[in-house]
Formats: structure tokens, sequence, C-alpha cells
């Protein structure tokens, strides 16, 4: 038998340097190349990926944190961070993917990596789009917005509808749903930029700088004055506070994150939660995971709304993995427009 | 045609003098007297009624304030207050009742009602109850415990369910509906009394005194180490802090109130919002109003429990409308035991 001769590769990769507390900065990453050989262990059902896309996701937050039982694992000092990502299978000793395979899904920040249970990944069929999308409108974030607005939001024709974090990977999905959907559509962001966006690219109908708002219940107040049938909640803290003074009867808040707080040791105390009870609404956290099962129906919408330019998705791409810690925090200070990508390799 | 003479009596009524804030005292009400004509005017849909029993509920704090367009119409400064509560009829213009049909609904603080639009009465068919159980059990609470924990709660067998305020008048009916759906039930309540009835006399598996408690999730992890699958919120503020933490994934909130906040200027802020997103949890506000469709089946599934004392109901009854405004602001203070009723006739 021959010998199987295994290339072994320079393999760079983004560490994190210890868990995080407060806001992160680039110094909590470190960057280390590594080797790696790029074969999946004989009998083992890994496989190896070249990581094209890495995505930026506000719940990575999260996995900075030494937390267990939470929602998400943390990540592992001195080793790379995990996220989502695009890839190339390299090699595989899973029946269910080949050499050559496209796939989206886990992955680390690295240029390589060897995935051991590739089970989660999701092989990747329409290439005729961006294979970025697939950390965006056709991966996670697409997902989240549409279990987030069409399960948890139960929306109907008409309907008064607020994003918030608006321009985001998630925002820009719900709005143009919702507009799909006949609603009435208004967004907040944190730039006249975003702001621009949400309403001469994404259709909204209306939008506001939530910075330059002095009282966010009157700028509510302002551009829905029949008030919120749906709050699709990104943000939390004050946001969410004025969105409390402004539902109407039987209105939804699908919980999809909440990002204002994610840095603040002690988060920000809500007041008005008694207007729940009042106007009789349903506030209802939920995670992707609980929707991939529908991620073909999903397509099956989604893939033709793109081709026909029914739809538009904004990318904000950081090119080259040097540049990708600086990219991840800038989520948290909203330096993003659009979905945050970052470009390891173009193959 | 012989001349028809009505009767004129005099009518004591408990008076709001004015709009409350802060906590409620006996000085905020006082006590009038004046004449009423025990006849519905003629032409009239108008019904007169007697009034055998008022209930005293949290929701009538919202009407001591100068609110509009909130969930509960305020009371009128110099007027009787209304609220629920059980009558006779006296005379009617209504072809819905007749002179002599028991009622419930809302009613006057006064001996005797002039009830200008009867649609809103309940008529009581089944008088082999205590007929001051239609405050109660028969009434709105339990109309309340049936929609906010069947309808809201959506529980399921085995379950591990937790309520606040639960030797309150909707309380002990829910924990006692969670037992008879085979749930772990645990209830808070404000002292060793209460607490020895909800482990004694409505059999919950277990329940604690909050005052006495220095760490509300110590006190929850100890009851319920496994977490909650639904709480019935009826208190807010602290004790709902204390409960996000401690969901099961998926859990349910049914939002019915939050009388701790009632009295407060400023409400305490709920700093654990995030917990409903990570644990995919559902908090819906609910009212009363919404389920009223429901009463005939409600009794249906209630009466035979009463009658083959399935459930239990403990009131706290007080004597004679003089000690209506005392046993009204005593809910603030869980100063009663049980469904807070006032007897104002015994007929």
């Amino acid at each position: 038998m021959a010998e199987r001769v295994v290339e072994e590769v320079s393999n760079k990769q983004v560490i994190l340097r210890d868990y995080v507390s407060g806001f992160p900065k680039e110094s909590d990453f470190e960057f280390k190349t590594s080797k790696i050989r790029l074969e999946a262990a004989q009998g083992s059902k890994s496989v190896v990926v070249k990581n094209l896309y890495l995505s930026c996701d506000p719940y990575m937050r999260a996995c900075m944190r030494n937390l267990t039982g939470t929602y998400v694992p943390s990540f592992t000092p001195g080793s790379p961070i995990i996220g989502y990502g695009v890839a190339r299978v390299i090699d595989s000793g899973h029946p269910n993917f080949k050499k050559g395979d496209l796939v989206w899904g886990m992955t680390g920040w690295e240029e390589y990596s060897l995935i051991t249970e590739p089970e989660t990944l999701f092989k990747i069929e329409d290439t005729d789009v961006p294979l970025s999308y697939y950390t965006g409108i056709l991966g996670m974030p697409g997902m989240t917005a549409y279990g987030g607005f069409y399960e948890v939001g139960s929306p109907k024709e008409g309907e008064y509808v607020f994003v918030s974090a608006a321009s985001g990977a998630i925002g820009q999905l719900v709005g143009q749903f919702a507009k799909l959907k006949n609603c009435y559509v208004v967004g907040s962001a944190g730039s006249k930029e975003k702001v621009d966006l949400l309403k001469n690219k994404f259709g909204f109908d209306e939008a506001f700088n939530y910075k330059e708002e002095q009282d966010l219940d009157k700028a509510l107040k302002r551009c829905l004055p029949e008030g919120i049938d749906i709050y699709f909640e990104n943000v939390g803290g004050k946001m969410l506070d004025a969105v409390l003074l402004n539902m109407r009867l039987h209105g939804r808040i699908p919980g999809c994150g909440m990002i204002s707080q994610y840095n603040l040791e002690e988060t920000e105390g809500v007041h008005n939660m008694f207007y729940l009870i009042t106007k009789r609404v349903r506030m209802e956290g939920f995670m992707v995971f609980d929707y991939y099962p529908m991620y073909p129906k999903y397509l099956d919408m989604v893939l033709p709304l793109i081709r026909e330019r029914k739809i538009t998705y904004v990318e904000d791409i950081a090119e080259g993995l040097e540049n990708a810690p600086k990219a991840l925090i800038g989520l948290f200070s909203g330096h993003n427009i659009g979905k945050q990508v970052v470009l390891v390799a173009r193959e």
C-alpha cells in the first residue's frame, strides 16, 4: 500500500488571551501561527476545512466570559475562538461531506480547522449568490430573522413593526420581511449613514438615529403614533423601556438580543414591565437553533427573493484574518454597516 | 292607571376623596349617605341592585390614579368607587334581568347601585355554593386564574410551577389548578400563617415567606432546584428578577399583576431580562376580560371541584361597608389572608 502523503501547513489563528469584562479591546486577542495536517484522522468522522469567511456576531460577546450553563459555550483562553463561517472541505472522514464541498457552520478563527463534529455543518448547494451570504442572509442571521419575525412575531398584514439595530445582520432582514408582509416598518440605528440605508436601501417607512434622540419615547411616538404591534428586540435597556410605553394591545416582542447590555457589568433595569400586562403583550425570547429544521423552507423562500432583487443584503467585509479582532469588537460600538464579515481567503 | 309608588331609601357610599399617590390610606376615602330611588327609570335599560358583597382587588390601585388610556378607568373623586360585587336585582328595565335575580359584576361601593349598562353583569344561577365566591373563585379572580394558568401558561403534566402572592384571591387557585395538573407547585407569600396555608390547605409542595428570605434567588433554588417552567406573576419587581434567573428552557410567565410596584412612584428596574432570550422564555401579560367568553366552560369545570371538595377557597371577609376602605388598602400590605371580600348586607 502506498504511503499517504499528508501536507502540513502553517495555520494562523486568532486567540482569546483571557476572559473579558467590560468592553472588549483588540489587545484581548492575539495571533498565533501553528501547524495543521490537512487530513481527517483515519477512522474519525472529522472534516478538515479551509476557512473562507468568518462571521462576527453579537452573541460572541457572551463567549468571552467565563460562564457555565449559559446558552453558548465560552471560548477557551489560549485557543482559537469559535464562530460561524463559510469553508471548503479539504478532507473528510464523514460520509455527509467530501473534499471540495462548501459548508457553513461553526468553525475556528484560523486559516484551517479540524472539525470533529461536522454533523452541525450545513452543506452549501447554491453558489450563484455571494458565498459570504452564508454568514448572513443565508446563514444564522437569516434564520434568526426568519424564525423571530415569522414564528415568534406572528405578523399580520398592515401591522406596525419596529426594529432596533435595524441595519445590522438581522435587523435589515426583519425590516424587509416586514415590508414584504405589507407592514409599516420603522427602524433605529446609530448613525445618519445607517438611517439613510434603512430608508433608502431597505425600504423602511421611517427610521431614527437613537444617539441623536433626547427622548426615545418621543422618537417612537413621532415615528409610530399608532403604537407598535411587533418590536423586534435587538438591543434591550432604555430602548426596551421606551418601546414598552408604546406597545399596542396584544403586541409581540420577539427577543433576539440585547446588545446594549453586553458590555455592562450591571445591566440597566427595565422599569415599564407592567405595560406587558396592561397591553397584554407577549415578549418571547428565542434562539436560532430552534428554527434550523426550517432551513430548507427558508431557502425556498429567500433564494428567489435574492435572485429577483426583491431583497437586498448589505455586508461590511473586513479583509484578512489579521483584521478579525477589530471587526468583531467593532460590533459593540456599531462600527459595522450591515453584516460584519471577515474574508479569510478567496481560495 | 294606578300611580307607581317608588321607595326612596338612604344609601351609604364609599367615596374616593382625591387621586392617591404613594400608599393609599383610610383617610383617602370618606363615607357619604345619599338617597336612591329603588327604581329603574322607565324606558331605560338600567337595573337597580342591592349590593351584598364587594370585592377588594389589587387592580383597583390603578383606578385611584388620574390615568387615561390605561387598562382600567380611573375612579371619580367625590363619587362612590366602582368594583366587582355580588348583588340582588331590585328593579330592572333590562330584558336580561328581573327583580330577584342574583348577579355579579361591576357595581358601586354603596348599599344600592343604579347600573346603567347591565349587559356586563353575569347572572348567578348556582346558589348551592357561598354567594361570596362570585367575588372570587366563581368570579373575576377565578377567571383570571383559569385564563392565565391554562390559556397563557400552557401547563404540561409534571412541570415546575411557581406562584407569587400565592395565598391571594388568584394565587391559591393557580396553585390548586397546577396540582390538579400534576405539577410540582411552589408558592411565595408574606407571612408564616400564609405559608402554612399554602402547604397545609392548598396542597402546595413547597412554600416560602419572601419577607424572611435574604436572597430570593437562593430561596427559589432551594425550593425549585430544577428551575421553573411556569411562573405565575403577581408581584413584579425583585421577585421577577430572581425568577428570571431560574426559568427553565421554554418556560412561560403569565403576567397577571405586579402588586409590589403599585404604590411606588418609580418602579423597580428589572435587570435579568436577557434570560428571557437565553432560556427562550415567553412572558405574556393578560387581562381577564379576554377570557370571559370561557366563563360557562370554567363553571362546568370548577363547580364540581368545589362541590366534591377537590378545590378549596379561603376568603377574608370584612363585615360592613364601613370597613371597606380598610379592607381595600390592606391588600397592599398583605393584611388579607385569602380573597378579601366586604360583606355589605346579608339580605
